[in-house]
């Protein structure tokens, strides 16, 4: 983890298949990163929409570790290692660590709500502290709407000033763009990359000197958004975001994650990749109609993608 | 686990005592079950009050474990097993009824906001079918203003038709007395046993056929709570509730958990309990001193806390 090769561009939270007895199946996965390294694509592991908090510990350790064995390179990788337990944090991230990925993002303990500034620094100071790797680099991930742990500017003003070489960066999924604007201004400037929650926010993040974006919808739609992101300076980008914008409209219209592996399960043939664990519940068939349906119009395809 | 010996009157959700390097005290915390024990107060380890989603699944195994070889009775015992993660709550609440537990006190899955119905009806239903176990006991964990996962009446309902010698009960701590009064009206007179997530409501509970309650201030209130329960009948139970609801008040007004340990630690003499996990933070020496006078006038008291 070293200046020169801190990710950037377009990064996708990679959903994650579970099989018939919802066991994670890495061969799956691996295969699906492959086709999003391909399209230019970053791989956010363990993210939201990666169901990450719905694997145990253990389980993502091992999936991260079959994924570098499978060849699948580390510096490419951003796995999520943010748990509600301090121990659980601390045993992720150093393996994340330990396995050479570019960063890791990390959510804040998410259990208790109204939580203090001191309170979530501390967290991010001991898992810091007890990981004592000067490789650690931490993207923050903010997003409220899901976690209701936010992360606040002050919050991001202290850390990057005790820890200025591991706090690395934050991917800003509270959608709203005057947080993501004030995060550009105050903070990119030092270095701190600024990657937005969506590719809604693509070309403005870009414009504002951010590094880009880590979106759920560029699991199925990888490389249009690696192709705003690569050639954002030139004249067709707003009809570039356009295009990007009518597609993730039609998965916002539908729950993200079962949408998401439903159009994976249905382009690719492959059935296995409808199940998702509970809580979530898999589209029926009804609704994977409508979203191949509401697809049709936008010209969404998915080129390549692994059977 | 049976009907028969089925967790009735006051339960403590156990706060967790850390060391100097925040790690679980199993010795402390087997020398404050047995406290609470003595003053008829069940022992809901690794509950919210617990930080117990600030602990592995690891750290909990253990802890329950060494709880139960130190000669602590699982009868009485109603741990919190409900985690984001299938596999981990599958892991936790097979211990529990490997060990003996009375019951088990289970979160639904709470990283996801807005889920469905379904999504949590299946939860708990593939929790139930995996364990395979008739012995299994759960109590349903409603507590929207933590969790923000809360669990329908239409819910309840479903479980209770599907697994009915398997769900056995409820603890509201929505804070909404109608959502209580609807649960004792609708469920507790099919042996769904409920729970108020306070003693703020327990004279309510129990006069509306409820079984009692699970209170973070049965950890330092233990004694007069219990009575209570015991005695509700009596010409002065709507006085001893006052005195209950003055004391719970003074723990009100300030952060819960590190008042309750701030609390141990002062009457115990012993400095250790005042360790919290992050995003937690210890009570201020200025905040231990208020909440100590303010105690005061209420008259309370630790009698015979072990040291």
């Amino acid at each position: 983890m070293n200046q020169e090769s801190k990710p950037r561009g377009v990064l996708s939270p990679v959903v994650t298949p579970f099989d018939s007895n919802l066991k994670p199946d890495a061969e799956r996965l691996a295969r699906h990163c492959r086709w999003l390294l391909t399209n230019d694509v970053g791989l956010a592991v363990f993210g939201t929409n990666s169901e990450a908090n719905s694997m145990s510990v253990g389980e993502k350790l091992d999936l991260l570790e079959r994924l570098v064995g499978a060849g699948l390179p580390p510096a490419r990788m951003m796995p999520g290692t943010g748990c509600c337990a301090l121990t659980d944090s601390v045993e992720l991230t150093r393996a994340a660590v330990r396995l050479g990925c570019a960063g890791v993002l990390m959510l804040p303990p998410f259990y208790y709500k109204g939580v203090s500034d001191d309170g979530l620094y501390r967290s991010y100071a001991e898992i810091i502290e007890r990981v004592g790797d000067e490789r650690l680099r931490i993207y923050l991930y903010h997003i409220p709407p899901v976690s209701q742990v936010p992360i606040s500017l002050a919050l991001i003003e202290r850390l990057l000033k005790a820890y200025p070489g591991t706090i690395a960066g934050v991917k800003d999924s509270s959608g709203d763009w005057n947080n993501t604007k004030a995060m550009l201004e105050q903070f990119q400037p030092q270095g701190f990359d600024v990657f937005a929650g969506s590719e809604t926010f693509l070309l403005a993040t870009l414009r504002g000197g951010g590094a880009g974006c880590i979106s759920a919808t560029a699991n199925v739609n990888p490389g249009a958004i690696a192709r705003l992101a690569a050639s954002w300076r030139q004249a067709d980008a707003e009809r570039q975001q356009a295009a990007l914008d009518a597609v993730r409209k039609v998965f916002q219209s539908m729950p993200m994650i079962p949408a998401l592996k439903a159009a994976i399960a249905h382009f690719s043939g492959d059935a296995v990749w409808g199940a998702v664990r509970p809580p979530l519940v898999s589209l029926t068939e009804a609704q994977v109609g409508a979203l191949v349906s509401a697809l049709q119009p936008t010209g969404f395809a998915m080129p390549g993608l692994a059977g």
